[in-house]
């Protein structure tokens, strides 16, 4: 790519000013546009080290409404607190909502060329990271969001001349750090990873392009044409369809829910004793996995009343309040659902040492989302796949991930329900809503077995809670918990 | 991809047959909308020898409609005559038309590892393939193609039994080449190769299916039923606009039409004595050309009565007729109009050795289309790098590329007209189109010196034939064809 990037003679300056000027206005008259359709605008800039990528990314917005833009800093090395997540999360969690733009002053390429420069990534690891990375853009580009890159182009002279001009006034010599130096020494060497880096995330749907930053007029003309380009293009597309891929992961094998036997029991001794074995034991594994900062993330799924709620109690019974969280997932709030639909659970993972439990989690787009027609058909049937994608991205990045599917019977759900219906204290739990999901069981069902049977990873395994009898549900549940930690433990 | 691909157990024989018949219904039935919304549908089978993919597509089009689809086998080798052409040229020939299905019994992938497996192809020799490869399946998929790719898959123990079954019997004897035994012998480097280029194309437009091909039924299943979605998905999508790339290829200078001086000109004299002299020259090369196997493509394009025709004359009157051929470019025929736009003029590429002129171009994409309203904005924005990617190939193949514009002013052109209307025998030549396209000066101006802009690559470059004057015009052409030529003798 960059190789055969060719540097043009710059404009002349009067006429740049204008083009630059014209730009600006055309940018700032799509706004209203880009928030009707409800398009959600991705910028990410990348490049050389005092190429202007600030000052060009300050002439971008000038025109823009300060309501429906803002800018991420992310050129800081990830800290501590960042490592304690997924590589992606920091800048995931930063994504635009639709009709918005979000500017990214640089973005997860610096990460990986910066681990590339000072040798923290060698080539597997660096394999991994554009797998990541193009996963995320395709999931951004095929959930509807508009993902622009630029990449700051500046030759070695140049850089040289400006890192002096910099070092040279004490009002910005603070702005030259020693990366920024080594990059100078090392240029060619850079150029080369730059170059790698940028073919190996030239993809269809989010291509690079290349902006020649020697004149700061210039570069923000090209920049702003090539976004106001993107814009119109993607303010033309009408409900674009994703591909359905085939699936790459290796799948456990799963039972139909109609041959699930739900007779199994527990007596109440057995519970008693059982129970309290097993909570201590996973009292003292919590304090180990906080030491081997192991995330854990545990997702229920079940029936209504199938009993998640108190299945969940007795994991957290076990568990030091500061070291986990209950994510309870009703449907999303605006600010939610105007993100990828992953984004709130992106939002909601654990750092590493630390529990988080789902009380309903992402599934929702293949249970209730697609029953209900709350996303589009081409929505519900790619998610099996993102979905696959997220786990996977999370173990591979050290994460546990364990499913939980709670089961009943039709009959048992019935007897729940009326139960609570005629139960002063326990009224507030049913409503007419679980009511109308009772009507839909059959199909609930028919989604549900779709679901396991293409979501249930060797990697992020779903597990059967037999729940009829709670008690035997939750001793299953907590054994399974203390054996992935354990798992877990083991191989770390 | 082959390597995270794992063989599920294949399901009951009789519930694998109703469900392949439920399939193939259900493409039957989809055939009217595929016709209605004029979607072309391009289907790639690749994969092992003896993994029974000609079986395969006798079922898949067991339903449809013989008017609706054809099948192209490409399986055999490039023959000496397909040679005469760039790689790509005897696949693109036969994409399919809008609303039609074509199956492609092995496509340009078998042609690439067959190439590796037999070392004629090295690593940048790969590569080049691999980008060409990639560029083709953008283009179609931009221009609306759906494009499925099917791999199928079978292990080294099940091939080395197909093949040993098919040899036992004379009656299939026939059908296990050497190329088939060779592979099996050499499955493990094969599976390498394989999945190197699965991966290195599986591009977010045309992702991989890989087939587990043991049992037929099965196989036949797994293509139905991700051709079914590959088509909901596709028939569901409404105008799909590509983002604009940015330019990669060098290009040169090019002035504006305005400020190219329109003085030069030539004495009747000077004109007898260079065109004999250029003529007999070119006369001579034409037969080093064809010795020595080049393809030469001649474009023109210009301003209406600015003289192509006479000059497309001088050349060819110094050329052997069974060496060259004159393409008139008119409005595209129905089956042309179905295809991609580019398709019309692969379809009248030279052999090697030989010349073809084309009078009028797939420039009219970004000219008369753009200004008519013929194609979206969209199209014509994305043609100046299709175009581009297009002489790219034909260059990168070794064909010489030289594009003409023949300018001429205002003034001229209206002097011009009027003659051919006073002129009895000249008014077959001007029509109420020549005149109404007159009024629309200014505007082809801007498309022209965009298009000028955009396309003058280093490597198919645009001259301008100053053609006041149409003498000077027709020595200057002649010129730089010999130039062109005789550059690309050396080089070879």
């Amino acid at each position: 790519m960059l190789k055969e990037f060719k540097v043009e003679k710059t404009p002349d300056k009067e006429e740049l000013k204008k083009k630059v000027k014209a730009e600006q206005e055309r940018l700032a008259k799509s706004q209203m546009k880009i928030k009707e359709k409800k398009l959600p605008i991705m910028v990410i800039f990348e490049g050389w080290g005092a190429a202007g990528k600030g000052s060009v990314i300050g002439k971008v917005i000038k025109e823009l409404d300060p309501r429906f833009y803002s800018v991420a800093t992310m050129s800081a090395p990830p800290t501590a607190e960042n490592k304690r997540y997924p590589f992606l999360y920091r800048y995931v969690v930063e994504i635009p909502e639709a009709g918005k733009f979000k500017f990214f002053d640089t973005c997860w390429m610096e990460e990986v060329t910066s681990g590339v420069f000072n040798k923290t990534l060698d080539d597997k690891g660096y394999e991994k990271r554009i797998d990541s990375i193009n996963t995320i853009e395709r999931q951004l580009s095929d959930n509807g969001y508009l993902v622009m890159k630029f990449f700051f182009h500046i030759d070695e002279k140049e850089q040289k001349k400006r890192l002096k001009d910099l070092k040279d006034c004490k009002n910005t010599k603070w702005r030259v750090d020693k990366g920024d130096l080594w990059q100078n020494k090392h240029y060619e060497e850079c150029f080369e990873v730059y170059d790698r880096y940028l073919k190996d995330t030239n993809r269809d749907h989010a291509p690079w392009y290349i902006i020649d930053a020697k004149d700061k007029d210039n570069a923000t003309y090209q920049v702003l044409s090539y976004l106001n380009q993107g814009i119109d293009t993607a303010l033309s597309n009408q409900s674009k369809a994703a591909p359905i891929r085939q699936n790459i992961f290796p799948l456990r094998k799963t039972p139909l829910l109609k041959d699930i036997p739900l007779d199994k029991e527990l007596s109440d001794e057995e519970y008693k004793k059982e129970l309290k074995k097993l909570q201590k034991k996973l009292r003292d594994l919590h304090n180990v996995l906080y030491r081997k900062k192991i995330p854990v993330i545990i997702a229920y799924e079940g029936w209504d009343a199938a009993g998640k709620g108190g299945n969940i109690k007795r994991i957290t019974d076990a568990l030091d309040p500061r070291g986990y969280i209950v994510h309870p997932i009703a449907s999303p709030e605006p600010h939610e659902k105007a993100r990828l639909f992953l984004w709130r659970f992106w939002n909601r993972l654990p750092r590493t040492g630390h529990i988080a439990i789902f009380d309903r989690t992402w599934y929702g787009r293949v249970m209730v989302e697609r029953l209900e027609g709350f996303c589009s058909e081409n929505d519900w049937q790619r998610a099996y796949n993102e979905m696959n994608e997220f786990e996977h991205e999370l173990t591979e990045e050290g994460a546990v991930v364990i499913k939980f599917w709670v089961q009943i019977d039709s009959d048992t759900q019935l007897k729940r329900f009326t139960d609570r219906q005629n139960t002063p204290e326990k009224q507030w739990k049913i409503t007419d809503e679980d009511w109308r999901n009772r009507e839909k069981w059959d199909l609930y069902e028919d989604a549900i077995n779709e679901m396991l049977q293409k979501t249930n990873t060797k990697f992020a395994p779903w597990y059967i809670l037999e729940s009829v009898d709670k008690k035997y549900a939750r001793i299953k549940a907590l054994k399974i918990v203390i054996d992935s930690i354990e798992k877990a433990i083991k191989e770390k």
